[in-house]
């Protein structure tokens, strides 16, 4: 079994071979993954069998066991989605924006992989075939470390993958996982600046916070979604209606489902009604303020710490206000900085919504689901971004390159 | 004096209220800076004389000294970049590539201040204005932490900016200095993650290694530079003594100034003699492995650490290698990412050297000396950064930026 040390030198070496990867070769080699995964999924299907076999001894609810069963059929569709990233266009190469300066020298942007990438991440097996695929397609070489709970299928399928590679002749150690699952050494993973350069966290919002309060390395939080829906004055009822249905319903426990209402009060007593009834008949619950259950008595009271929270079930918060300052105010100080949307007929209170609400997506008469890699038309997704540095919102490959400036010169000097 | 905490609180709330300031508004408080500068000049030369005369006491050195001191002239220069920097283009509030999806959903990113920015820097005064205009161009609130060394100088600066922002009527907060220069408070700012959205390090490497070390919030690494001119097989060897002459010589204490030689053994015979004697005649020393000592006896031994030190003296490290590959992978390992160059006549050469080498600047017949935001055409620059996360090289007002997703909808909600 490799030390962090190790991997890290081993991924280090793998990125500057996989930087000199055309996307003929990352191509084939993502299609000879996707076979090679059908292929062996009674091996993977063994792997699984052995962490389902832990889950039901360590008690795990149906649900995460749901999360963490792999069949032929799901396997079948993690191949798909490698064929799907094989199929994206390489951003890898492409010059942006070269300009000539004054003195002659042409001056551009390069997008180059970003080198080696940490994905730390917890009991989803998916996510390992995932986000091999897209962090080869981008030229990097990454260190996987998956939770415990899989840790038996993530060996079956690195293998794999591996043997793939390898059999493709492009660098085996372009992915690797960290077999051992002691926490210390998801720590050390997280203090290597000298080989790694940026780290993901995927999961909830403990493994994000663990990651963000130890790590040396850059990191993208990945963040948990308070999403608001602001209802303003001028709303259209009937789209409101719907609109909150979906945002909250469609699926209950992804960060992108609207958690907290804001109602501007002079629709309020048209649009809570409607909206409270709609949400009541699929029992769910809203936690309003004083005004708000003044009007309805479907409200029942919402306390403080309601307002921050990600209820991730069937249950919302909701605020009456009296100007779109106060909602704008308002979402600034609870929201977690994911996805916001205004409900509107009015320019100016869209236009203001827009620009001050300082969130990663920000929405005028749309449901806040739409926040998603696939949903914005970029083909894949390795998370969403509620930090403001280097990416910001759903991340697809862009987010796991960066850029160097080439500079064509032809004798020049300083003066 | 306020705790750090405090400045952090207030930093977020003018940060809100720069967002809104138009393009107009924020040029109108930059002039009147600037105006402020010059007229209140006889107040910030009575801080810097503090400053002086602790220096002395403290037995500066006369070059530390230099940097230090303010006069009515490097006062008028100062002002002048702040005049330069109303000037350029406003970047807040771009849209980038607004597209339309399948669904009618109108996606695009709009570019947005990064919110509270903390510069954490050395003894230069000039930095103190200098990195308030750019964060405040782009509409950030901007926490500065100087040496204090020059703690006196910062004080009158920051008085005399905040007042004329006063009397714009533009937030103050929006500039704030750590007036206890204590090192614990520059830590404690280093851990604000619910307030400061990123810290820009200005300094020396121990500085920036600290920040990194100690950070919590996102840093932007503005690096050393161990820079590397490398004289393909093929080299036009009049410009390659005139290219290394520059890139070492030009100016010595600079992060772009080359440190190393790497030379191809097909050309060392003619060109290193040459080049030797052009830098001896300098007094530029020259450390070389035993083949560079073999052909010219101005080349003293090198040690291993030679070839990872950053000089910023008259002292060259050299290194001759039989392939392209063996340069490439010898800057690699030695460089620290910053700017490198290859002297050569052949096109496929450029071109691997560009692709391959992992730098944030690579350059093809060129000094290092041109890694520079106002030698690239930004008009301005915050650092150079060396990470690879957000922004790689120099860094120019679109650093100290991010985006948010727009989405402009008609009732979508999510099937």
């Amino acid at each position: 079994m490799s030390g962090i040390l190790e991997l890290c030198k081993k991924a280090k070496v793998a990125s500057a071979a996989m930087g000199r990867l055309g996307t003929t070769e990352k191509n084939k080699a993502l299609l000879a993954v996707a076979d090679a995964l059908m292929e062996e999924h009674s091996d993977i299907i063994k792997g699984n069998h052995i962490d389902m076999e832990n889950a039901d001894a360590n008690g795990m609810s149906d649900a995460l066991k749901d999360r963490l069963l792999l069949t032929e059929e799901r396997i079948a569709g993690i191949a798909e989605g490698v064929r799907q990233v094989a199929a994206l266009d390489d951003p890898i190469g492409e010059i942006l924006s070269m300009k000539k300066r004054p003195n002659g020298l042409a001056i551009g942007q390069m997008r180059v992989p970003m080198g080696v990438i940490g994905i730390i991440y917890e009991s989803r097996p998916n996510v390992t075939v995932d986000s091999f695929a897209l962090t080869f397609k981008t030229g990097n070489a990454t260190i996987l470390r998956g939770g415990s709970d899989c840790i038996h299928s993530n060996l079956a399928l690195v293998k794999v993958i591996r043997k793939a590679l390898s059999d493709c002749n492009v660098p085996v150690d372009s992915v690797q996982l960290v077999e051992n699952t002691d926490r210390a050494l998801v720590t050390e993973l997280m203090q290597q600046r000298d080989y790694v350069d940026l780290l993901i966290p995927r999961g909830g919002a403990g493994l994000i916070r663990s990651v963000v309060e130890n790590a040396k390395v850059p990191v993208i939080e990945t963040g948990t979604g308070n999403c608001h829906i602001y209802i303003d004055a001028t709303a259209d009822l009937d789209q409101a209606v719907k609109i909150v249905r979906n945002a909250k319903l469609q699926r209950l426990g992804v960060c992108n489902a609207a958690e907290s209402l804001v109602i501007h009060k002079d629709i309020a007593e048209q649009a809570l009604p409607l909206i409270a009834a709609d949400l009541a008949s699929e029992n769910c619950e809203i936690r309003g303020d004083e005004k708000a259950q003044a009007i309805s008595n479907l409200v029942v009271p919402a306390s403080e710490e309601d307002y921050g929270t990600e209820y991730l079930a069937k249950i919302i918060s909701a605020k009456i206000v009296s100007s779109l300052d106060e909602a704008i105010e308002h979402i600034n100080r609870y929201s977690t900085g994911h996805s916001e949307s205004i409900l509107t007929k009015d320019y100016a209170s869209a236009q203001r919504f827009l620009r001050e609400v300082d969130s990663a997506c920000v929405y005028v008469n749309a449901s806040t689901r739409f926040t998603d890699g696939f949903e914005f038309g970029f083909g894949a997704e390795i998370g969403i971004s509620t930090q403001k540095l280097h990416a910001r919102g759903p991340m697809g490959l862009l987010a796991l390159t960066s850029t160097k400036y080439v500079i064509y010169g032809d004798g020049q000097i300083r003066p």
